[in-house]
């Protein structure tokens, strides 16, 4: 079902509903962009920590265009699974002059990308379901109130520069009319002063006119109508702001306009949460929350609709339990075995396909009628609402699948069941062979890399140049990073094990000088290897030593770092 | 006339005749956003020179969504113009994977108001004409040599790594095949084969996988079957990349094939220069170009069609006036005497109204045939082709209101005219009442600025504060920055002037020590008096004269800064 600003109101206690209904709940999201430059590409050496930081820097300024969203519920009676699919259309729009104004980054591939998927971008913009943050929100009502009790306290709004756009520079106190607009603002009181003396029309609307010149009417009318009357900003279908006079009575009259314009005020900010919403019926309903690849969607989901991601790694994973209490990452579920043996590619689509043979068996789904009735042909492909879909699908597969094998076998395995626990709560870390997941709920396990070597050396190097660097240990494996860069793996790992074969600094010193021919090097360009720690991080001790032979001609520097986390 | 990707290349000559034929030229453009944080926003008090760093900084980001070009032609024999107004939607989209793949920001809060007048961003992000700036052809003019260069010499494409995407690790030597890709491997090559042996089809086109089994794919195939194919990647309409093989009948075969896939590499990068070559064939035109308040236009257009914007502020100068030597902005036009006494708004959309009557006249103006015949009825204000046509037309009612003044007066005013000339290489700066240009043909006319001070102060202070701590100076004026900060101008200038009335620091010092009761300050809370100076560089020098008086509830902080540049 396709949700947008248009329906989000009358929609929202039907996804309530679904949501408290179901067994489990998939969820998918599309994108702006992946990275926002190359410095935040993923390696795979990256542990999960580093993994979480590169995202959080290097993708958080994307937005989010799309979420799909769909609940599953087991029918035990016909043994089939409804499913309802909700696409949601989501864009920050700020609902009013005093609410944020986002600024976002858009990866011109990824959007090509989506453009060439058929993306409806004027769907997202146009009608997008607007969203804010917790701490965006709280932020808003504080401020909201601070100007209320203002107001209720000063009673002088012409001076509370209620429309202040971005670029208006704060008033705290009258301006000087400027000589070129007098005429006009002296036509602008006459024009009141018409509209008080003709009984009749309740409000009256003012020309549309520049932020500087709604200033200069705030003031002057205010200052020669007293409380006689009562002005608010209102804007056009085509953005153009104006300014509405209403005709006040009596005080009495006055306060209850204030308040009705109050109350609309905070009523703007509960509708401005919007989408955030959704986020939290799925928090509330601690349901298991299932997605494909799902760490950027989690990344963005929580940074869009939550709080802003902490820096601290720990707070990421409390944070992201706290939101889902329960998730799970089909591309893990895929990517171990045994499922693993059956699947020779992981990506959604393919999975599927999968699946939906032997060994597995493809669930039998029903749609309720006001759903989209999806054919599993591709066309939905990368629409979220249809991915969640699919990665739901999966879910139900390998879980029976994995249920199938149990002794005795259980037919339709349940969110809970002892197949599904292993896989809860942990996050797929695409391309990294040896770290296959990021565990929310524990301490990240991690391999023993000390036979794996950051090597950096000068551009005119080859592999043969590395290969003979590391010829004194055996075969290597190598890991190109950039022209001047890579990791270096031993295949030997005892090679670097802390037994009898653990190169010292001065055996590296001594690989280096001994074997290397370097009358290639000139002396500005440094050959380092560095021991890659399983934990790298900020707080690691970097021990240098550095040797430099006599003549310009050589100049190495080989570097140990010993991790204080280790 | 709209243009977009798909008639592009066939409208390209009819611009350029266009453009030839014109006596000027007028341009608009709408973008992504206006300032990426609020340390950009304009003041009142930019100089030229700190106008040009904030949009440098704080708007290059941004994205150009549509380019408005018109061309104007003056008829003498039926006393009309012919206006040819375009319409280019343009968008970076990566022409191919070697492509930049540019990350560009958006402001919501501008996306919403091009949403609010119906503005297409699917045509912008499907069909949006690609561009490169100078800088971008001829680097990848050059790595495409040097790559064709590369592969003439050694003749093995396989280890080229011909799709290497953005995540790719640069491959320096063959990778072993993983087990689990085995199996499709080999069936890949066995697939290759029975096409080998059935002679007929000239091309095979392999099933679409990821980037590392393409890798493999390569590899293999090039090894088992060497030069009796050639391999090419595609992207299919679904983004999905896939290999193409062809079968090689000789050597020479392999070569036409290889010298005809780098002519179509080199034609694609020459179809990627797109939209920058209507930029090209302006400069080249060296016709008057014309734009309402047109500095932001300016910037954009350099930034993504002709080359990254200078750091030096001169160097922008002499780029723009490389770029286009002959500029002209309709909002100073408007704002200067005789015009501005008539004009009671200069907003583009009202300008156009108030130039269509006395003491102005209308323009008549024709459209050729394949033109839109644009009615003045707002309907399309904001499309940028609509808004280069008015702009346009502004420019033609000026003109020939300021011609008619002449003795004898001049009814057709042409763009050499010498009441045109005052206004050319000028641009407008906008809400800077005291210094109306940029000038780019000399140096700026900067004011004197000394009766201006940038105050910072307690949070608490409020107008009155300021003016008692200048009250030995008379009135001032304060123009507020934000809470905590403001420039102050003295009304009588001659105070702060080089006379005998000029404030030394000391003086300062006595204003804030002798008149403020200073006991609600805390030791923390400074407060800061600079002279604005008119040019305020980085390499101004700062005079600092700290007191502190005994006691920690006082502590204040006067500066005074000169300008080396001065």
């Amino acid at each position: 079902m396709e949700v947008t600003r248009k329906n989000f109101q009358s929609v929202l206690p039907e996804v309530e509903k679904a949501i408290a209904e179901s067994d489990f709940l998939s969820v998918d999201t599309e994108f702006s962009g992946l990275h926002a430059s190359s410095s935040y590409y993923i390696s795979p050496l990256d542990t999960p920590e580093e993994r979480y930081q590169k995202l959080r820097k290097g993708s958080c300024d994307f937005l989010v265009f799309q979420v799909g969203l769909c609940t599953f519920c087991f029918n035990k009676e016909n043994n089939k699974y409804e499913a309802r699919p909700f696409n949601f259309y989501v864009f920050p729009r700020p609902y009013s002059r005093a609410a944020p104004d986002c600024r976002f980054m858009c990866q011109s591939s990824s959007i090509d990308f989506l453009a060439s998927q058929n993306f409806d971008f004027n769907k997202v913009f146009k009608e997008g379901i607007p969203y804010l943050t917790s701490t965006q929100e709280s932020q808003l009502k504080d401020s909201l109130e601070e100007k209320h009790k203002q107001y209720n306290l000063f009673s002088s709004p012409a001076f509370v520069t209620p429309d202040s756009g971005a670029e208006a520079v704060t008033t705290k106190g009258p301006i000087n009319i400027p000589e070129e607009h007098k005429d006009f603002i002296e036509g602008i009181c006459k024009t009141v002063q018409e509209f008080l003396d003709k009984e009749g029309e309740e409000t009256l609307s003012l020309p549309p006119c520049n932020g500087f010149v709604r200033k200069l009417i705030y003031q002057t009318v205010k200052q020669r109508f007293q409380s006689g009357i009562h002005l608010a900003a209102k804007t056009d279908e085509k953005k153009q702001r104006f300014i509405v006079v209403t005709r006040i009575k009596s005080e009495d009259d006055m306060k209850i306009k204030e308040q009705e314009k109050q109350a609309a005020e905070l009523a703007e900010v509960e509708g401005a949460v919007g989408f955030s919403k959704v986020i939290r019926m799925i928090t509330h309903s601690e349901k298991l929350v299932v997605g494909h690849n799902m760490f950027m969607d989690v990344i963005h989901l929580l940074h869009r609709f939550c709080s802003p991601l902490p820096e601290n790694y720990l707070e990421f994973k409390a944070l992201t339990t706290c939101i889902f209490p329960k998730l799970l990452d089909t591309k893990l579920m895929a990517n171990t075995t045994p499922c693993k043996e059956f699947l020779p590619n992981t990506v959604l689509g393919d999975l599927l396909k999968h699946i939906s043979c032997s060994p597995f068996e493809k669930p039998e789904i029903v749609f309720p009628e006001n759903f989209p009735q999806y054919k599993l042909d591709d066309s939905n492909l990368h629409e979220a609402a249809y991915d969640a879909f699919i990665t739901g699908m999966c879910f139900i597969g390998m879980s029976n699948f994995l249920g199938n094998k149990k002794d005795p076998p259980v037919s339709n395995v349940s969110p809970d069941d002892s197949v599904v626990k292993p896989f809860t709560n942990k996050l797929f870390l695409m391309r990294v062979p040896e770290i296959p997941y990021l565990d929310l709920a524990a301490d990240d396990v991690l391999p023993n890399r000390e036979h794996i070597f950051h090597v950096t050396f000068p551009k005119e190097w080859k592999a043969p140049d590395l290969y003979q660097l590391f010829s004194p240990f055996g075969n290597v494996n190598i890991q190109w990073l950039d022209d001047t860069s890579a990791f270096v793996s031993l295949y030997k790992k005892e090679q670097s094990s802390s037994g009898v074969h653990h190169p010292s600094p001065s055996q590296y010193q001594h690989i280096i000088t001994g074997k290397r021919d370097v009358t290639m090097l000139s002396s500005d360009k440094k050959v380092s290897i560095i021991p890659h720690q399983t934990k790298r991080c900020p707080s690691s001790l970097t021990k240098s030593i550095s040797t430099y032979n006599n003549g310009q001609e050589r100049c190495y520097k080989v570097k140990f770092r010993q991790n204080l986390m280790h």
